[in-house]
């Protein structure tokens, strides 16, 4: 057996609040990473500006073609992002919207993170959207991670055992996809 | 019986495109409106900044507060929306993510207008999402109007008669609901 590549995974969480929990699941999945895994964050979601389509030539916006690029970068992504009204935040769909055409998405390996067990429309709309864009939502790699009543710790890490074990295990799924991918 | 009291209704085309066949269909309801109705366009949503609840305090971004002041101001609104990967037009959703805890919606008649007979998804959620807000979602209100391959003549009116009716009808349904909710 030689080497194992690293596997770069983006991890993206759909809210803008400094206090969110799917900030903290994103910021708690850069700590579980195991070897081998070099999991950052993606920080410009406030950046991208409206999607508009007109715009969407050659030319686009430099907060798009960097999340292009970081997403080209970037073998698999994790998603954690929260339910607003019983839908996707808008702000996370908007970002999606910009990259339906370029197709940074296909056949990418994605777990998709839920921080709340009540925010079931949400989930599965993104779910819907994100296999729309050919996107590979692995199924171990998406699960709920109920963080409300949780504290983390003043690292970062998530206090509860069973849950880390679980977002490790999702990490792994995640790599697993990957791994698979290159194989093929 | 008195004067029948203006209702006014305010438009919003979730889509930022110049050619946008939601943008063309609120184009067509103002010219459509029967009389009593002041139906006018919201065009500022290009304008609304990312989502961020830190920021939903006492001193919201100023393209905020006129979005919430216009909804105030109108009796019912009329929504016509794209599907952007089997999603809701982030754009839109995310002026919609504002106005959750303000409440501008709650009772609110609504029409949704789905330009697409294909677009089922986005039209479902953004259903969802906007009842989940406590606006009323007028059935009669909300129907399909396709518009693919219709064209517009260069006064912006529905070519179709047919369409043209539905439209219409569309707005009537959005009126009467407007008038049960004042009898209340």
């Amino acid at each position: 057996m030689g080497d194992t590549p690293v596997v770069r995974v983006i991890a993206i969480s759909g809210s803008l609040r400094s206090a969110s929990s799917n900030s903290a699941l994103v910021q708690a999945a850069v700590r579980l990473a195991p070897a081998g895994v070099e999991l950052s964050i993606y920080r410009e979601l406030a950046d991208i500006p409206p999607f508009n389509p007109d715009l969407d030539t050659e030319a686009v916006p430099v907060a798009v073609s960097r999340f292009r690029a970081v997403l080209q970068a970037s073998d698999a992504v994790l998603i954690s992002s929260p339910e607003y009204a019983h839908g996707v935040s808008g702000v996370l769909k908007n970002a999606l919207d910009w990259v339906v055409s370029s197709g940074e998405f296909i056949d990418k390996p994605i777990a998709l993170i839920n921080a709340s067990a009540r925010a079931t429309h949400a989930h599965a709309s993104l779910s819907e959207t994100l296999t729309t864009m050919s996107g590979n939502v692995v199924k171990d790699a998406s699960i709920t991670i109920p963080l409300a009543g949780t504290a983390l710790d003043a690292d970062g890490n998530l206090g509860d055992s069973c849950l880390s074990i679980s977002l490790r295990s999702a990490i792994e799924a995640l790599v697993l996809a990957t791994a698979a991918r290159r194989a093929l």
